[in-house]
């Protein structure tokens, strides 16, 4: 795999920061998890100044040959299309991007169909689709590894348009079922735990699914090291987001992590470089059943908690005013001294 | 006072709009709370093509008598203080106002201190700050008709700018105690229930507020009537915020709840005229104990929880674009036949 260099955040200036916040008109610690936010951008940025440049959101999408087993609500084809809707605007990652001011691009990974009339799609189209690891490894070593780089390439890439902050989204019918497995795989919680409905399953779809995914486990027994497990049961949406992931945070910018799949995407890139983690900001808490715990896991805190399940990147657009606030009340609060305000004091305990 | 007709939200259009979102390209419910905002906003607005115009924020500020009792850690000067802030545009709130293009208005409800020099500020002090209600009530009854009064006629004047959206945020030293009186007395909660440590008491302080606030509480043992207990208990900013939230109300708008000492305005204007509540989106959920439990008893669901505790009308600027994304998905994401994208159905489940 590439070789990727994540340096845990240097953290020379972590006093300044806290000063810098701590003498900011308002009662200490009053901003709560945006004061947090604040702390983690400018170390990110090593800066007491900083500035969200370029933002953009990559969504991912592919098929899953797991997809043929009946784990989902939606037909394969929905991949397709919905990469079609992706490129006339209409989906709903297209209108949280439009509304922020994020750049969209959007990545052919690994989906069933052509688009080669379509040049606004990112061309990196590992296959047609993965194999149904119910039966057979999702892909091979080599598909892996050149997922991986492809993602890691086009991260590069958006880092040298001048881009600092990297939004993380995707497509890809059947995904749920690869990240139940990287979950359950890589965290060594029980597959029950891992698993939820996806785009809305009933209780026997469920239920076949989490037969489905028994089966799958079962096959695949005594697959375990990060990489393997990716390439058992990801997807290319998946691997790829990984490795831009992990090349993102080698370029220093800001990770923005949506929801349960692009989480699973990040579960393995934390395995292979844990100092990844620090560069994360995460967009928000999944209705998906596996995301509260994958996110205790990783011991992270979601901005939003809206109860969205959807994907294509929609949870961490919602979330960038978040961070854009964090950083104007970094530059923009006065402090008490250049305001004239005076701070808290003791009081004097009157008779009551 | 004055007399509010506000309408119960007429429902005709539910069906309609619930169709427009089930059509949109996504799954059944995939865009959680959003969705519930959706439908909110196009039922105010009674259109399924809704659109937030002009929108304002209104931030009260006045003094408060019980602010001598020793129950806040900041000296009462700051109101006055942070009302500069907010003239020269350093605070928290002028800044993510200027970061959503939300127009700030801030209003001299009964500050004690002169803003003769700054015009901008709207001058509609009734007093220069309350009485300490461990001694008397806060206000007369016709101070609190007149704030009141002054409060609807503001709403109203930004009404008739335009603006169909507005926020309400205050400022106030010593106002979590006004705001814990009004939630203990309206809601029937236990004081301690409703007590929090405001700006940042430490425990021997927030013993200190509890003692004031249970003698306060047997000062004025029976007073329960809405009107009563916002004049015994309240402040002009909050007096204020009733006023121009039921005017608000009455004129159509949606109205967008900031935390504690807002929610508590709002809770009197809800025993006065319950429907007031169908207009109200709540920004966050603060960290101020009480919160959770009248937003609760408010049937209310927050936006965001980030663990602020500010006031201002912060929590509410930083929801707004979420409630603009709302209005954006219902307008902009594409139905399922527009795009071409098929629709979940039966899968045949596989052999396992």
């Amino acid at each position: 795999m590439p070789d990727f260099h994540i340096q845990p955040l240097n953290q020379s200036l972590a006093a300044a920061i806290q000063h810098k916040i701590d003498t900011k008109t308002k009662p200490l610690g009053a901003l709560g998890q945006l004061e947090q936010l604040a702390r983690q951008v400018a170390l990110v940025q090593q800066t007491l100044t900083p500035a969200l440049q370029h933002p953009h959101m990559l969504v991912f999408a592919a098929d899953h040959g797991i997809a043929q087993e009946g784990v989902s609500k939606y037909p394969q084809e929905v991949t397709y299309q919905m990469v079609l809707n992706f490129l006339s605007g209409g989906a709903a990652i297209n209108v949280f991007s439009r509304q922020q001011g994020i750049a969209l691009r959007i990545v052919d990974a690994g989906v069933k169909g052509s688009f080669t009339e379509f040049p606004a799609v990112v061309d990196q189209k590992i296959a047609e689709g993965t194999c149904s690891f119910l039966r057979e490894p999702a892909m091979s070593s080599a598909q892996c590894e050149q997922a991986l780089a492809a993602g890691a390439r086009l991260a590069q890439e958006v880092a040298a348009t001048g881009c600092n902050v990297l939004g993380f989204g995707e497509m890809g019918i059947g995904n749920t079922s690869a990240a139940t497995m990287l979950m359950h795989r890589l965290t060594g919680l029980p597959l029950e735990a891992c698993l939820g409905r996806g785009t809305g399953l009933d209780d026997d779809q469920l239920a076949h699914k989490a037969a489905v995914l028994t089966a799958a486990a079962a096959t695949h027994a005594t697959v375990s090291a990060p990489l393997d497990v990716l390439a058992t049961f990801g997807g290319f949406e998946i691997a790829q987001m990984t490795g831009a992931m992990l090349a993102a945070a080698e370029a220093g910018m800001l990770l923005l992590i949506d929801g349960f799949i692009a989480t699973a995407a990040l579960l393995v890139a934390v395995k292979l470089h844990p100092a990844v983690l620090e560069y994360c900001v995460f967009g928000h808490q999944s209705e998906e059943t596996g995301h509260r715990l994958l996110l205790g896991h990783l011991n992270a805190r979601p901005l939003l908690s809206l109860g969205l399940r959807l994907g294509e990147g929609t949870g961490c657009a919602l979330a960038y005013p978040l961070l854009q606030a964090a950083v104007n009340f970094l530059n923009e609060v006065a402090s008490f001294e250049s305001a004239g305000v005076s701070q808290a004091e003791p009081q004097p305990a009157s008779a009551v």
